[in-house]
């Protein structure tokens, strides 16, 4: 059409290569059942099969799909295998890939309300519906003084709620002439490693976070929390953040949160909640006790990227008293000022977090909870939870196994009896199998194997494959002698 | 097959409704240009169009793609239009929604190497290509003590470079016991806004960021830093940081590197450059003079999401000596001790940046650079900054406009000479006119319109366009006399 050399994917042929790439992810999740789970690629592999240079003209979508086959799928761990139960589990779907999409193809920014005002809107009225959907307190909603946002991680939200608790405690002193040393910050001993990242980042300091001991089933003692907060208080130091845990990554304890929600009230110290894996369980409400005394809680967050088919990014960050977030976060330079963010009508969302831009995550959440509805979701997070508990009741069946700690809902730490190299010698029979992936903590210094039912196809006949594989794997030595053998 | 009722999409049904979904995206990158570009979105419009609770039964993708034509389309400012002058672009192209495509589908989590080895050595060689790509440092390369690493903005980026030149002047220590009120920082009073929330959420505090004053063309001035930092250190502050922008937000102004540099290495103070949008220019080797003496800098950062054709989000991070980043933020609990990680022979991204879980974002970068080739890239870079410099000429040459700023790259600050409120007034016309969007900052107290080349699509036909319709949006009171009028 009289066009110079544009060098641009032109309309049609993104149509053919885009109907291609879908087909390919069709048949990547049909096959991806079959495929070793976790990479056996060896360091540095991946990159010895990539040029040196970026080519100086451009190469066709053909020769990088050929390289998607040949250099990434034996690369990567297959995360939304049915057969993955590693870590905690990071799922997707088919809806929230086509939200996913969408976005990528709108390109929108929406870092202000007035970039694009449904990239706000939708994400506003989406986080007021799982306020609901989880029966979170009310305070949470938009439509009263609180509200959610999108961000990237919970380590993230994590740093939000600490800086916003650290301003609250020193009248937003901290943002203006720095950190003085004296805050404190409080956290289980079992609590998220972004919570220790975080004190690092805003100044507080390692030294200054204080790891509550916990009981015996890895959950943070209310007890030792207060006696940590009087101990600085007499000291001189300023508390100003609580993290409570719902769901730890190590054994999925339950933080009890009424009584540290007491602890917090009477101190007026921030409360924020991690329940970054387990909170989701609460769309089923006979698992709603988890968030037993959440409304005590100055902020909130759980990752729809974990367990709620959502792919990731997509942490759900609430907070009660949003005036303290957006205070103790907004910048405000002349290049960005603009009407509506003055009539005060409007939420922007840059100053509920840390990056400037933000693209359309709201789209994939939406596009997720239109699609399987309420219910659809309710019924994925109960199968995986029956799924857990059918796998407890087996290891506790076995008289070679145990369980290392309480199986609340789909995580489940359990350990051969005979101690860490059994185990160690188990775990890596398994994962080098390809056939499955498991991953490990150590709970009482001892090393304790995780299951952890997540992913979205993952069915009881893979949990059983799994048990199944696991007592396989037990030295001969350490093997129940067989009747008559 | 015997299954029960799964609420799912079934691959079938997502071939289908992918399918139809990348139609829709050709199609809306093939009409954008005739939408109006600035959302006409009311505050609340967007809200009150969706339910207040989400739907208990999943509704179909058709009803969703509805309402994306009804809700959504509307409610957005469509940053892909050729028309889109404002703010900064951010821009995307087929390949790149391909390769977010295969993220999404993919659905990897790229925290440490072992969790998926190629979501990490695919970043580290296509982040070591750029490095060649625009001449950067050879220090900044992962076969050297540094490397690359893509964040999700350079508000982040800016954020983990100050925390690294934070801990390295405190030997850590800040990290351990916290900020003690003495750490300042210093950038330009033209430097983004994400410096000042980076000194505030690092504990340093706002009032310890010095904001260096400016030359005439909106530069640093090296003479009023080195004041600065002296005049620190002899009332025993401690000084940190320091940012130098290249292409600040404003008005695309080049901080003098070289000597800015010179001073940090002499008082041993880390040096951050954020060359956020034009650090992309140095793909043309006629445009490379901007980063003279960025081999002085510790660390430097730009954004192939905004002038690179990749989707939001990929902001590309270097650092020199990457073990003082890693030292900064690494924290490793046992849940995430592996033998890759402790052999030392590979790269756990998670320790470069504020989250923990990780998307698989090379692969966009990765299509990109490979579908256009370097040559591809360099054509656009170019052909927008002759665009941006041919309406420079034509403001220069209209005796009621003026040049607000110097034009270095593809950013023009410019303004009707009869003050404020005729600029505003042109601003309000053309922008609601839907027709192009424009954004405006202050340049010595005076309103100043900037227009801004970058997007994907844009043609001269459009600059041209856009000239001609600023020049119809003055007021009649101020349009030039007709001849014989």
């Amino acid at each position: 059409m009289g066009e110079e050399k544009s060098y641009h994917m032109t309309p049609e042929e993104f149509r053919r290569c885009g109907k291609e790439l879908i087909d390919w992810i069709a048949d990547y999740h049909q096959w991806i059942e079959w495929l070793p789970v976790m990479s056996r690629a060896k360091p540095g592999q991946v990159r010895a099969s990539l040029p040196n240079s970026a080519p100086e003209e451009g190469e066709s979508f053909e020769a990088m799909l050929v390289d998607v086959e040949k250099i990434v799928v034996p690369g990567i761990t297959h995360w939304q295998s049915p057969n993955f139960f590693a870590y905690f589990p990071s799922n997707n779907s088919f809806p929230s890939i086509l939200g996913d999409l969408l976005s990528s193809g709108l390109g929108v920014q929406g870092m202000l309300w007035a970039t694009s005002p449904a990239c706000t809107e939708i994400e506003t009225q989406v986080l007021d519906w799982l306020v609901e959907m989880l029966a979170l307190p009310e305070k949470f909603k938009s439509t009263r003084a609180g509200g959610g946002v999108i961000q990237d991680t919970a380590s993230s939200s994590s740093l939000c709620a600490l800086l916003a608790g650290r301003e609250r405690a020193t009248e937003f002193g901290s943002n203006e002439r720095g950190c003085d040393g004296r805050l404190t910050a409080y956290t289980s001993s079992q609590a998220h490693s972004s919570i220790e990242k975080a004190a690092k980042i805003a100044g507080i300091g390692r030294a200054n976070l204080r790891l509550i001991e916990t009981d015996e089933q890895f959950a943070m003692r209310p007890h030792a929390l207060s006696a940590a907060i009087e101990g600085d208080r007499r000291q001189g130091r300023v508390p100003c953040f609580v993290c409570a845990t719902i769901g730890t990554t190590s054994s999925n304890a339950i933080d009890p949160l009424r009584q540290i929600g007491e602890i917090c009230r009477k101190e007026g110290i921030w409360l924020h909640v991690d329940a970054a894996m387990s909170g989701t369980a609460a769309l089923c409400p006979e698992l709603r006790w988890i968030h037993d005394g959440v409304e005590l809680a100055d902020s909130y967050c759980f990752n729809p990227h974990k367990w709620m088919f959502t792919n990731f990014d997509c942490d759900c960050f609430y907070v009660a008293d949003r005036a303290a977030l957006i205070q103790t976060l907004s910048v405000l330079p002349e290049y960005l000022r603009n009407k509506a963010t003055e009539s005060g009508a409007v939420t922007d969302y840059r100053d509920w977090h840390i990056p400037l831009g933000r693209r359309f995550r709201a789209l994939k959440l939406w596009f997720v909870i239109r699609h399987y509805g309420v219910h659809g979701l309710r019924h994925h997070v109960q199968r995986h939870v029956t799924m857990a508990q059918q796998f407890a009741a087996w290891v506790k069946a076995d008289a070679n196994f145990e369980l290392a700690a309480p199986v609340p809902l789909n995580l489940v730490c359990f350990r051969h009896r005979a101690g860490d190299s059994v185990n160690q010698a188990i775990l890596d029979r398994v994962n080098q199998s390809g056939e499955m992936f498991l991953t490990h903590t150590r709970l009482g210094d001892r090393l304790t194997l995780r299951l952890c039912v997540g992913q979205t196809k993952t069915e009881l006949r893979h949990v059983e494959r799994a048990w199944r594989q696991i007592r396989e794997a037990v030295p001969a030595r350490n093997q129940p002698a067989a009747s008559g053998g």
